[in-house]
């Protein structure tokens, strides 16, 4: 098994990369390529002890940025550790590709340069998210701002796999997004989406309103990608928000300060409890080999999980059981919608 | 200026609401109609130890449920207390409605039995929100799953009016949802509604990102309905689930109890400056006359602050504002979408 890293993206690149690569490396015994630039990955690895030889290194010499067009810096800087490391990926030089670098850049790498599954119509980004009940997967977190209700049934069906296989839940429940429990609730896709989901073989649960979401309301949350890039970023702002009010206000009095250190035990605890990095990152589902997206601000232990999350995808033979699954499950109606898999 | 305000809705009908009325009799010296249970209020206004003549009670023997269809119930409870208070309503017998039950059944009441203003093709849900900045307006918060962009336009023109007139900002920001900041992102929808806030006079920022909301990204947030829900659920929900795990986790040891009784106090200011019933409810902007949407789980004080809301709005004699800014800024294309004010 061969993990791809890309070395250069995140906010924390190249160095908190190649720590977590190295701390990988060592926890779970896994090959990892490292794609970047091949001097300040050396320097790293150096400082940090670790035995040179014990990751291949290809030399890069493009980072793509988070703020150019994703569509064109994937088109243009053929260099980059991004567009390296997915082509790798394509040519079977690895088994799965984790970057912490631009989300636009990595799904449209990840669809144009590695390819959908046969039958999948669009892959969904998939972040695992913790609850008050424990972690679901949201699809699709940003992929397709604009989906057909037939691919929210596909993301239902792929996540439904992945919940299986790698964590684990027998039976794994699917909400849908809506501003109402009933089903007529919503828009014309939601409903559209609600009539596939409730006539599928998948163990929908129905309507889900966002309020309930952080509570847990399902294993899976599914919804375009415009809606599923909402819920994430709201509830990681409020989230953040929250926080940074009770830091200021703990730092106010020395009496709010005191408390704030009796109290350090507890937000330490429910930080590790709700760590959103526990899991890895946001899996690219529906793409021909595993493509992980590890958040922006990466550190070492993030980009671990992520590693372990790659492995755990590669063991569970996730491509191939969503493969199985499309062909079993789907007569494929709209034949219009699988365009070629790959753009050079 | 009279209010009417719907004794029967919320979770805490009819006590906390004849409470409210009582508080903002009290403080703001206001004529308040109450519909509802006359029995039931008298016996309130008795406990209470108010005048019972202070109030005009206008008595109704039924009472729309949330679990209701809105539309249904607005045509079918014809002696509900919010059909007997919005037709009041319409017919000059008060100057605003304020009710803390069904959302979906006020904002098809207060579309169908009030109407709309002369040129506003959708009235918006807008409940004011508190961010790290200050309060800001968000439109649509669920009136209208499907939106036009014109519709969103109009959204904005309109809470630039509130936003001016009653929360006196002067030159509020409007800022669109988006999954990008760049123009070109999201969807066709969102594109279209970007193209239209920048050519229009409104002092509109751009795309901004869910993450960024509750930082205060901008006085007006602009989406469509579904999105709006989104957002607001999501951020209450966020919000709530980590107050109920911090109070688990402060009560599990005694450290953490002493540590969450010295920070009480800090706790106690967090809830009063992020208390989002402090500006009053949501308004249904785009209505002939002020239509307020209190919380379900509205107290008195909840209440209270909705009436100051409504005295504010109809002070600031916002709806001719609307009617006088649509005249001026509008040229309306979409004749069609544009039917009968009213159903009776």
């Amino acid at each position: 098994m061969k993990v791809i890293l890309d070395a250069m993206g995140g906010d924390n690149a190249p160095l908190e990369i190649v720590k977590g690569a190295i701390e990988a490396k060592k926890e779970y015994g896994i090959d990892i390529i490292l794609v970047g630039d091949e001097d300040q990955i050396r320097n790293i690895l150096k400082n940090e002890n670790a035995e040179p030889n014990s990751f291949e290194i290809v030399n890069t010499t493009q980072v793509i940025m988070n703020n150019e067009s994703p569509t064109n810096a994937i088109r243009n800087k053929k260099d980059s550790s991004m567009v390296v490391g997915l082509k790798m990926l394509k040519q079977d030089k690895g088994d799965a590709f984790i970057s912490a670098g631009s989300t636009g850049a990595l799904i449209a790498g990840g669809t144009l340069l590695v390819g959908r599954i046969k039958g999948i119509l669009r892959p969904g980004l998939a972040p695992i998210i913790p609850s008050k009940k424990g972690p679901f997967m949201l699809i699709d977190a940003g992929a397709n701002a604009e989906c057909k209700p037939q691919y929210v049934l596909q993301f239902a069906m792929m996540s439904e796999i992945y919940m299986k296989k790698v964590l684990k839940k027998d039976s794994p429940t699917v909400g849908l997004v809506n501003i109402g429990e009933e089903e007529e609730k919503g828009t014309q896709f939601t409903r559209d989406c609600y009539k596939l989901l409730k006539e599928s073989d998948i163990n929908f649960k129905g309507n889900v309103e966002a309020r309930d979401i952080p509570f847990g309301a399902a294993d899976i949350i599914v919804c375009d990608g415009y809606a599923g890039n909402i819920i994430l970023k709201t509830y990681e702002g409020a989230a953040e928000v929250i926080f940074s009010i009770m830091k200021e206000k703990i730092m106010s009095s020395s009496r709010a300060k005191l408390g704030g250190l009796l109290l350090k035990p507890v937000f330490k605890e429910f930080r590790k409890e709700y760590d959103y990095t526990e899991y890895g990152g946001a899996v690219l589902l529906g793409t021909k080999k595993a493509v992980i997206k590890a958040h922006g601000n990466s550190k070492a232990k993030a980009i671990k999980n992520a590693i372990r999350q790659a492995k755990l995808f590669i063991e569970s033979d996730v491509v191939n059981n969503i493969s199985n699954g499309i062909e079993k499950r789907f007569i494929l109606e709209n034949k219009e919608d699988n365009e070629p898999d790959n753009v050079d």
